[in-house]
């Protein structure tokens, strides 16, 4: 919830778009934050315009590499 | 994995396009899937064409209603 009051805030301060952006089991987290903040704070006033998907390759500390999803997810004020 | 491995099949069964879906926490699952299908096991072969977020409003058994995210990610062959 503190991550959708802090999107609203970006757009109030007068920001044109917001990325919000999550790696593994927090992704379906920044899906829920998008859609909060489109369908209940911010109705008819942002869409998403963007969203994309990827991999990250994270090196541990002894030298292992561990593949994690990401996500990114673009909210546009309407025009 | 098995959701890799059955998306990994419909392409082998000559399919061009497999749109993977999710709701709620399972959300995360399907980009994994996406991501190891495209990057493991068809390289070159297929990309993420589509990636789509929304609301889907589920009834409970006395009335209640409970709104839960998805997501659609359309993997495609390359051509």
């Amino acid at each position: 919830m503190n991550y959708v009051l802090a999107t609203v805030l970006q757009f109030n301060q007068g920001k044109n778009s917001v990325i919000i952006k999550a790696r593994g089991k927090s992704i379906s987290k920044a899906v829920d934050v998008a859609e909060i903040t489109k369908n209940r704070f911010l109705q008819d006033a942002v869409e998403v315009s963007n969203v994309t998907i990827g991999t990250e390759t994270l090196t541990g500390g002894e030298g292992g590499e561990r593949n994690v999803s990401l996500i990114e997810i673009t909210l546009k004020r309407t025009s």
